[in-house]
């Protein structure tokens, strides 16, 4: 139920991208059973590829922490990572990845689960038609 | 020869992350013959695990050429990406990526050469006995 929870706050997140033409992906980071963290995908605003809602939460959590490892962090996001997104949440060393919707086309699972961090618990499709839904409405709006 | 000149710029940048305690990684971003984004990795500094050479570059390259795409570009960079920049640099569509030494431990190509853009032309091993010279001091005189 916690998940749900949470998810729905990452959810808030993709929604307020998708209000700014972004791709709605959005997510929190989850500390002690408390947020410390929230963001969305930014990369039109930031005319910057890189700008991914997961990149900017480890940003963040780092910040609301003092200190570079996630260790001890749950991190919910609407869609499955990319394998940058993997890769740093990687270097991050997270403790916990919680997802909604599966990326078939570009999530990091098509190249490679270890690409995460070996201790990195994974947890997916919570909400998983609430946070595809807000994608496939986007990108048929778009069209 | 072009190629060792710009990856002498690189290695500038990377000596300077080891001067300032940094794992000694370097590069630099050229478009049309001259150098636009010039950067080294950051992580301990901005206590954030994704501030790697690459990922500034991107940003920077972006902030100088007015766009995200980077298919006009070279990414010139002292050690190989790791799988976090190799995928960065995909969503940037860059050009041709250069780097000097492998890192058999953590370098993309570990895990997928595909983790890159299909089109982005690279060349390995420029430099690759300074830039990796580098490294070993600095982790050598870490112990």
């Amino acid at each position: 139920m916690n998940d749900e929870k949470f998810m729905r706050e990452a959810l808030r997140e993709a929604v307020a991208a998708g209000a700014d033409k972004e791709v709605p992906i959005g997510g929190v980071v989850v500390c002690g059973g408390r947020i410390i963290a929230r963001a969305h995908n930014l990369t039109e605003r930031l005319t910057d590829v890189t700008a991914h809602a997961e990149i900017q939460l480890i940003g963040m959590a780092a910040e609301a922490i003092g200190g570079k490892y996630l260790n001890d962090c749950t991190l919910y996001v609407t869609v499955e990572p990319c394998p940058m997104c993997a890769a740093a949440l990687a270097w991050a060393q997270l403790g916990r990845l919680v997802y909604g919707a599966p990326d078939p086309k570009r999530g990091y699972t098509l190249f490679s689960p270890s690409l995460l961090h070996p201790r990195t618990e994974v947890t997916s499709g919570v909400l998983a038609s609430d946070c595809s839904a807000l994608m496939t409405e986007f990108f048929k709006n778009q069209r």
